[in-house]
């Protein structure tokens, strides 16, 4: 096996997840994470931690959707025992890496949303374990990225496999900045693009240091992200990076704030897509997100928000829903049904500042050598 | 997909497992079960059950148990997770088809045993569903068979896709013949091997029509056999059929009954296997099973429990543990670890009696065309 293959395991298992012995941990595998899983496994015999592997994959949930859609039954009732293996369980790993990205795409959207809904409770019992996403690299998701297979695992393992103390002690002083911090300017001033000058305000809320640990309320592998949960925006932005929104690929989005909220919108390509997020609710048209990417393991865009958003030298805003960690115990910040993020390049000609004082610029940090605040 | 995994897949949900909407459904997707455990699903979604999904990969186990034995853990918890979702569960599907058929052989003997302990809650919890177990025919399971894929697949459908109906009325017949008697004697008098000659009581005991379903008390798939639970055996038998025993090839097994008991034997090879089997406890030495192969569809011997005692034409004895199902209520039948069966071709110069009355000669029953009694 793969060296890298277990390294990866050790950190997920560690470092992520911080299993103990006697935890009772659930293991999802997806159709060709296989080797991954075996090698999770063995970590886990290791801590003394007990094993329960899932079959996730993405073929199977098609085939019973598909069936549900052909048979006779009117809804979804919840997976009485989903629910209940959350329920017994400590930890979730989640290992994705199937054998086609698009494997669901001709399930209905009705029928996704039924079960969906009949699903609310096992997703509320997982979100209540020490849960970690992470992906094994297969030749699918190398095509998903445009990459050929060795290639993406070598970008895969150099967005894992990190020194994760260290990129968390570097994220805590952007953390304690924004944490201090009332109110954050991003700036952009490209040639070959419009503008970016955007102001929002983040008094009174906390930042999340995501080190891809559940020690720091992070439950990505890769992550290397501070993102916090602003509002009252005010500006302009604009948001390079391509991605695929809902099956759409949508790139070059132009958003324009007033009073919180987006006012003014448009997309190089996928507008009816960007339209169609912006219109779900109230909430999808302000901001639930501002998030740093500082994992500079990543070195290209792939279309996978996993490694996209956690980019160094990259800045992304959600539209939609505030994560609860980022806000004061009782109060609910920005409420909507999508959470969509946009991604922007600010390697060059761009600046963050918070309360007037720049933290970054062109991709370089104020504590790091060659800053020119 | 190939049509016959679909009806597979129809069998085992509809006339194995007796599923209907609302039952909550585990399945177990063995490393190369993925288009059967497809199959499953969309059979499910169909019928309105719900579905969970379990990755059964013997790599995975392995992997977990040496680990353990490399760690620190003094020995194995329950896993709660398992025991809370197999206790939420109605129904289980284990669908067999790994890639490698001896994964776990370098797992210490002492690691099996004590993980196998801590797991006896977990066992409890999924008898106690509507349980069946199948296999997909895979590489390796026709490389364990000594076929070719494509020939080992028609194998497996030819003794699954079998008319289960007319099947369970027809040794409806041999149950109703075994119920009302009390004394089973078994001969086969060839000249190329030792003659058998064993009778056995089987009064108060009570016959199993395993028709490959939960309805019938019968939780393989395929299945076709009668068996019920002897005593008191006496003389000798002779059990051609080749076998694997703890890893060892065993045939040509010779066992003489005095009160009951063995007192003697041999094996053509594998006779210390045997041996061993023998001495585990004194239940090992009293036979637990008498059954009589049904299923016309299995033409050949595979070295697979699971096909060759169904086959037509064969009768097998088990020593060691007796089923519940057998004993009349409150009994205790034959008690032991160990439950080994061992199997005989009479498809020719042989019978079977009951009370003194042949029941099969050279193969034919008496209800059948060519019976000569």
């Amino acid at each position: 096996m793969d060296e890298r293959v277990r390294e990866h395991a050790a950190v997920l298992v560690d470092w992520s997840a911080r299993v103990e012995a006697g935890d009772d941990v659930v293991v999802s595998v997806a159709e060709d994470a296989h080797e991954l899983g075996v090698a999770v496994a063995a970590v886990l015999g290791e801590r003394g931690a007990t094993v329960t592997t899932l079959y996730g994959s993405d073929e199977v949930e098609r085939a019973y959707l598909k069936g549900h859609e052909a048979g006779d039954a009117e809804g979804f009732e919840e997976p009485a025992v989903d629910r209940a293996l959350f329920e017994a369980a400590d930890v979730y790993l989640r290992i994705g890496g199937g054998r086609n990205t698009t494997a669901t795409a001709d399930v209905e959207g009705a029928t996704r949303r039924a079960y969906a809904t009949a699903n609310a409770g096992v997703r509320e019992a997982r979100m209540d374990t020490d849960w970690v996403s992470t992906v094994h690299p297969t030749r699918s998701l190398a095509q998903g990225a445009g990459m050929a297979y060795e290639e993406y695992q070598e970008f895969v393992y150099d967005a894992v496999l990190r020194d994760w103390a260290a990129l968390a002690e570097e994220m805590a002083e952007l953390k304690a900045i924004f944490d201090a911090g009332d109110e954050v300017r991003v700036v952009t001033e490209r040639d070959d693009a419009p503008d970016t000058d955007v102001t929002m305000s983040i008094a009174g809320r906390t930042a999340v240091n995501s080190a891809a640990s559940v020690a720091y309320d992070s439950h990505n592998l890769p992550s290397g992200e501070v993102f916090t949960a602003p509002y009252d925006t005010e500006g302009e932005a604009f948001f390079d990076v391509p991605m695929t929104i809902d099956a759409t690929r949508v790139r070059d989005v132009h958003l324009v704030f007033e009073d919180g909220e987006v006012v003014d919108f448009s997309a190089g390509s996928g507008e009816d897509a960007l339209a169609s997020i912006l219109d779900t609710d109230p909430g999808a048209r302000r901001l639930g997100e501002l998030g740093v990417g500082m994992n500079r393991g990543i070195d290209r865009f792939t279309d996978s928000i996993l490694f996209d958003e956690k980019m160094g030298d990259t800045v992304h805003m959600a539209v939609g829903r505030a994560y609860d960690a980022c806000l004061p115990e009782g109060e609910t910040g920005n409420q909507s049904a999508v959470h969509v993020d946009v991604i922007a390049d600010v390697s060059e000609d761009s600046f963050i500042a918070v309360d007037g004082e720049v933290v970054q610029r062109d991709g370089t940090f104020r504590w790091e050598d060659g800053f020119e605040g």
